[in-house]
């Protein structure tokens, strides 16, 4: 018992502060949909992937040539390659390259989590794969939900909660950190019917007026990749 | 549908820059034990209450003659009358009195929220009597739970969510923020057994340390006063 990692939750980047970071691997989570995308886009043999805060981050790396994603509220921002869509990776079309990109949540989570030990990206697509892994590491896990501009968000609390799941499983990991007790119950409550549990949730809202059902559901729609992204000095790149 | 108001729930004093406060009703929340000692105080003919955020506050109001409660890290201060146990008010010795509270967490919580509209004190206790209360006010109303030193805490996001299940089943109220969908899933999760629900929160841990299980289980059933204490300048008095 006593050898045993601690996992925590994270609920919103607003929070993070209040984490300890020293040998704790991060999972930054976004699941509509930056960190799908991402598992997505090194599923379909992206070579690496440059996560950057701000849009002028990304229109400096696109002027330098890159190809560069940028999505803010929801839709890809003008003048850029690519959105937040997951379906922008899967023809293979960027095998072997290099892609920045810059989201409204997913990316700043990124970001503020570099000084952690190790950051890896966690979204439902890698759960079981990235589960496997972290529970070989021997070390502290904590799971920072991305959130909607700093605010807390269902869908990535309850793919954290997923993640808690999974690691007490193992039983190599305790989770008595009222956050991540709480992600696991919401997680249970909502694992059999993701869709439905989501339909009020505002993130989901904001995607379906966009016209995103597509989207949602691939990104709801667990263990379709078998990547594990860490973060290396500025770029992600496989493990 | 359009003229419903809007309920809320701030998981943390830390979010709590987050939410509008303008023509809203904060119910500021600490089920182990602040509001519920309140609740009861109330209940049991304490006249005021007036809830201080420090130590030094406490000391001058006690230099000044006045009874004072002070608790930190779950015990009582020593030098003061009472703790933060809601069986320091239960035998009528104070009917009539005016009480100076300062607790780690709660009293914070009420005075951060002073500059709302309307400030009012739930628990478990009161949890029916005041929902009733808040659904004739046509207000929307915000949820702030006190947390453990600004972080967020099991018993008191579930009874939020007990809130919010009262309000949304009156039909006068939408529920579509993401906090809120998920206080009102951990509440539905909890409520047949909240002490195996809570057997693993932290707090609760930290009070069955202190050999609290008395109060626990008391401060964890509901309904069990009709008060509705509400903040008037800088004290606690009944509606």
């Amino acid at each position: 018992m006593e050898n045993r990692k601690k996992v925590e939750v994270c609920h919103t980047p607003s929070l993070y502060h209040q984490y300890e970071k020293e040998n704790q691997i991060v999972v930054a989570i976004d699941v509509l949909r930056a960190t799908s995308a991402m598992c997505t886009a090194f599923d379909n043999g992206v070579e690496k992937i440059i996560p950057v805060s701000t849009i002028e981050e990304a229109k400096a790396y696109k002027a330098k040539g890159y190809i560069v994603a940028a999505e803010r509220k929801g839709e890809m921002v003008e003048g850029f390659d690519l959105g937040n869509s997951p379906f922008g990776y899967t023809d293979g079309k960027y095998k072997g390259e290099t892609i920045v990109i810059t989201t409204t949540n997913g990316t700043r989570a990124i970001n503020m989590a570099k000084d952690a030990d190790t950051v890896v990206i966690g979204s439902l697509l890698n759960l079981d794969y990235l589960s496997d892994w972290l529970i070989k590491q021997n070390k502290d896990v904590l799971l920072l939900a991305s959130g909607w501009k700093d605010r807390f968000c269902l869908e990535d609390t309850i793919c954290a909660g997923a993640f808690v799941d999974n690691l007490i499983k193992s039983t190599k990991f305790t989770c008595d950190e009222d956050s991540s007790i709480a992600a696991k119950y919401l997680y249970l409550s909502a694992k059999d019917n993701y869709m439905a549990f989501l339909k009020a949730s505002s993130h989901r809202r904001r995607l379906k007026a966009l016209d995103l059902n597509k989207d949602i559901k691939y990104c709801l729609t667990p263990n379709q990749t078998n990547v594990i992204p860490v973060l290396k000095g500025d770029a992600l790149e496989l493990i």
